[in-house]
């Protein structure tokens, strides 16, 4: 398994993506920027402005170098010659009973060999639906478990911890999965590692496009779109403030207008904001909590 | 010097200020909300909503109990018992020709005899007025230069090197002065520090008081508007991404309300915006430099 065949895969992802986000909106609503990385590799960002889509990214990239001490420290290896590769997507659609979406599929290796695969997927919903997390969870559940029962639990709880907005004490959404260092002590081999990631990368599709035929037409108000408005400010915190991701890249000079495309295009903040108790807004700040188990989540 | 008199002129310093703003406003725009910390202490927050400023806050708070071991690692000092207080306020104004800007004040002692002082104020205008920084700056110099000729050149370099937008490679806006950790090495005496301290929290109100009277009433377009949105996205993200103070109110379950008194209203982001060329965007633009000497700019 080379890594140039890793990274081609992870760019015929980027297009299928693409494809399907057209189909969706009926036109092409992508602008493309090619970037080189100083230290060595670089990347295909592409930028969204739509109609379902009022804005996000698509984003590909294949970098290479030296990599910083800085790094190695956090990534507690040797200082080594490094290869990262993957594909970020976030989705800010514009009708507030489409929910936002992330999916992210990352490899990592260096020339000592060390290697690793990495992503998640989660979704953010504006108004939590409990049909859409029954469905989204089931379709992670059912990829998941083609490679032993152990991974769901195990990739929902990470996902759980790690899409959390440590100081609302709230999750970012209904979560999914969420994974990083998984190797062949987990898969058994690369190959099976990089079929559990490529099962992942493919579920993006299936999964949005069936959450946007649900919810694109639907009818909403202008107090919806104010919560709309909250809740993005939420992701801009949980991104700026807690993503590893985000701050990684930040803090050693990535592509800032790439790492950036998951801001929402417009976010609001209300001081100390009190939801309508009883109301759909609340209904859903409830739900944002860790540990629900969305597959048998009953309504009462 | 008792901590208790350097917090109880903190708070009559936050009362003064609201006042000034209420009359500003010509009605009250405050709400107050009392809170308690619960490893000692509190603070009043003061929320604005008016029509000159469009959100913002005035907090006061004074806090002490047992310091946490990753504070005291961070501060470089022996884990005792703390006190800090002081008073932070970010004014966001609805014209965009009034600039938005931030002070802060604040003093920190152990019981085992460390004690400091430190602050800051920085204004962020959307459009930059070489009117309003001579103004501006030369309010600071003509302060710190009563207590030596060295403190403008330091605190402004400071105030440079702190609201530096690193990923934007830009500063926050037109700088200001600020200084952490100051003391009787610096200044003499703690006397005379706090001196200065009150010289610097007595500066805000004639300095926004005129900025607001110069600008409040002046005419602008949905362009304008648009542009203060963008400038505000920055804004957010110097405060999450890089503004030690966040952060550490953030990571140690400081009173999330307060600390995010500090983001805007409203806030947009476009992917890989461009101002045109020659325009009054791209001429703020360009001023967004670390090591201008604003008080001798000459416009060319």
């Amino acid at each position: 398994m080379k890594k140039e065949h890793i990274s081609a895969w992870f760019q015929s992802l980027q297009d299928d993506i693409c494809t399907e986000i057209n189909n969706l909106e009926n036109k092409n609503v992508f602008q493309e920027d090619r970037w080189e990385r100083e230290g060595g590799g670089g990347g295909r960002s592409r930028a969204i402005t739509g109609e379902i889509i009022e804005k996000g990214g698509v984003n590909f990239s294949a970098v290479h170098g030296k990599m910083p001490s800085k790094i190695a420290n956090a990534l507690g290896i040797a200082p080594n010659n490094f290869f990262a590769t993957g594909v970020s997507i976030v989705l800010h659609p514009k009708n507030p009973m489409l929910p936002i979406i992330h999916m992210n599929v990352r490899y990592f290796e260096t020339d000592q060999g060390d290697w690793w695969f990495g992503g998640g997927i989660d979704v953010t919903p504006h108004y939590v639906d409990i049909n859409d997390a029954i469905f989204f969870h089931s379709f992670l559940k059912e990829k998941c478990d083609s490679y032993g029962d152990q991974w769901y639990p195990k990739f929902k709880t990470w996902a759980d911890d790690y899409f959390f907005i440590k100081h609302r004490n709230e999750t970012r959404g209904i979560g999914g999965i969420f994974f990083d260092r998984v190797n062949d002590k987990e898969f058994g081999s690369k190959e099976s590692c990089f079929d559990f990631v490529m099962d992942i990368g493919n579920s993006f599709v299936p999964i949005y496009i069936t959450l946007a035929e649900r919810h694109k037409n639907k009818s909403y108000t202008k107090s919806n779109q104010e919560w709309q408005y909250l809740r993005r400010s939420r992701y801009v915190e949980f991104n700026l403030v807690w993503d590893r991701g985000t701050k990684f890249g930040l803090d050693t000079n990535g592509r800032t207008e790439s790492i950036l495309m998951s801001m929402p295009p417009r976010a609001h903040w209300v001081y100390d904001h009190q939801v309508v108790l009883g109301s759909p807004e609340d209904k859903t700040q409830n739900l944002l909590v860790k540990g629900i188990d969305w597959i048998n989540y009953k309504e009462e």
